[in-house]
């Protein structure tokens, strides 16, 4: 794990071949925070129909940003993910854990997917409250787990417990 | 700056009805961090022509998410935006500084293209280095500044001192 | 209103040219229907969040799809729409009637987006029901009501009484 | 085939997870009609080369959306579709019927690709007729067939008899 | 009509800042040209329906391409056009030339779109025909005419004779 | 390799059922020119990392189209591409050679992904430097070799000797 694939020997941009590799299942895990005001935290959670649709609008957005990870991301392969899910757990008094999982069946991984579900569902949780809170931030969005590739399993501390 | 207006009196998810609004001279400022090990960091800025390709590649996607910004967050409206920059700034030892201004004239606000160009911008240089350094972290992406609304001017403390 | 704008002297497929229009606002609505079986109507609009989850995505995708029209419709005008929204109503026994207002300020009419966004949120509610019925049958998607352009105000009946 | 399997326990909206589903030959048929003035289609019709270009944009459009059907439908999997076709028939004095065929080696079916196969390409034939008529109608867009899924074959009645 | 505009001091691309310019009614004219055997030309230009839709596949693409040029080349502004055409002519024995016009009213002109539309065009008939001629060339894609902006009117001499 | 295997027996636009076919190595390698002035040519290849980033921004955006091919060209197969290069070299006194290379393991080739790369990396070109030279042609983009599918191995003549 100490080279940048996306760069040949003149330092020039390509896409990592990966026609020679083997279809494995893979399955990658990323995370992220968005932090706010708790009065906005509150609003989102709040016990209605109505505000629950701020992280069911979240969720779709980062399952669909799943989908066109390839489209985003230059170097990326394009994949027929076969799962992508986006979930969301409250912190503290004014943060939302996002937690996002991606499986496939191919020559590559899919981090970039997980990494672009988190991001756009953090952003959509943005969108959808900035009206009321323009200072909210996201942060700490990595990748916590990714299995199924030749550098083997990769896994760090989830504060998801999952 | 106290409603959620993207949701309704029931709270369903709309699209906030833009169209009475003047088209008036708009801009954005967003910024975020992306955290990695000193290594990584100091080969990203080695003084070659090869490294430099992450922080351009990085600048291009950052520049194209801008302009499809209205594909990705459900309930953006579609902008003509008139530019965006993408811009990188070594922070202390291990991080690099995002910072991403859009403009438009419009009936709407370009916070979320900025949003999404420092997140996505941030997304490819994971990308681009996470062969070499897997623990890299997306970290304190938020509005910096917004210009040309109904809202007013909004500013908060920016690292890169523009 | 008796010419196939779309089609010159010669029959060749074009795009209209609207060059010359004075941009005018512009409003369109459209209906449609998905009829289901009566146990997979009661099901969508059990009284819980659950279910209303099925609606709710079928909302943000037909919102996403006017957006996307003019990638769909082959000589349809890109438009930066101000408004789009999609409402549900239970109708009859069986059914689930769909209806999208669009806005723009533009120099041509957003028909086809209203249209597009009722199409595609009736296929997103098959979707997201198919496993429990495959019978569900995509009806009477038509245009309700057109204004601002220079063909006048076009209306005919709506189910909705809106 | 009686669950929704894209509401998890909860409600939450999920993509369903097909990593661990064989990839099989898969096929749907699905169909639709246009319902317009016995003028408009008989214009369509008019055997010359000129209005049969309304059809073949139809066609051209719904062959299209069938390939970006994952983008439209927010739980669809992205699938790399092996076949795409879309075929009219006149029906009575003043109808088309639209009849899509799709077919992918998948671990899922591509009804949701037929399906919106045939609704763009009825959106297709309102946007080239709608300065004619505007009271054009989409209807009936319903599965027709479907082959190759744990579900086992599915068929119903086809007008079109192939 | 000097400088670099799409690179800054340091040599960072960036997009053009057009916030400042004021909207004004542009065109542009674009032209290219499809050498092929004399015997696949024939086949494309035979009177009957069935080979005209090589060319009217390529005209629907190149018009659909124009209004994506934002999104395939990195530092172009999105536009909404308010036109787009592609038309073809038979040059020599074994030629098709294209030509495509596009208008827009907006703060900067619409050169690339009308050279996307030409070499969109030409691949689509490239890929038409490919199993039949795969020695088939796209050449002499150039800028024919431009108006409408700051740096006057270009023209350059059209085979076309429009 | 004698028919037109994108029409049917009516003249049908359709796309090649390649369902039954096996999914076997495709590797597709394409050329195209862009012609300039010798100053236009000499700016770009200015030993300074500025004026690299002309070809850069060139290569990445060709990476990108290759992705993309199948929302481009109507009747092309969308394929999940296992490998895109785009590079560069100076010929004469003022051209620049684009070269693509793509990979897939699929059911059909990578052809059209290859041009289509050469031609968007050529059209970024002109994008970049238009305010300089708009006088530029983009010409000879054709096929260079193509291996892998039933059709047997393709090649002509390459300048870049690959």
């Amino acid at each position: 794990m100490n080279e940048f694939t996306h760069l040949d020997q003149e330092g020039r941009v390509r896409m990592v071949d990966v026609t020679d590799k083997p279809a494995t299942d893979r399955r990658a895990v990323a995370e992220g925070l968005v932090h706010m005001t708790a009065e906005t935290r509150n609003k989102i959670y709040d016990q209605t129909v109505k505000k629950g649709n701020v992280l069911e609008t979240a969720r779709i957005a980062g399952v669909m940003a799943a989908k066109s990870t390839a489209s985003l991301i230059p170097m990326c392969h394009p994949l027929s993910i076969t799962y992508a899910s986006v979930d969301f757990y409250p912190e503290g008094m004014s943060s939302i854990r996002i937690r996002s999982e991606v499986r496939v069946k191919g020559e590559t991984g899919v981090e970039m997917e997980a990494m672009t579900a988190v991001s756009v569902s953090a952003l959509t949780i943005y969108d959808m409250c900035k009206s009321h809170d323009r200072t909210m931030t996201l942060t700490d969005i990595r990748l916590v787990e990714k299995s199924g590739g030749k550098s083997g399993h990769f896994k760090r501390d989830s504060v998801c417990g999952d």
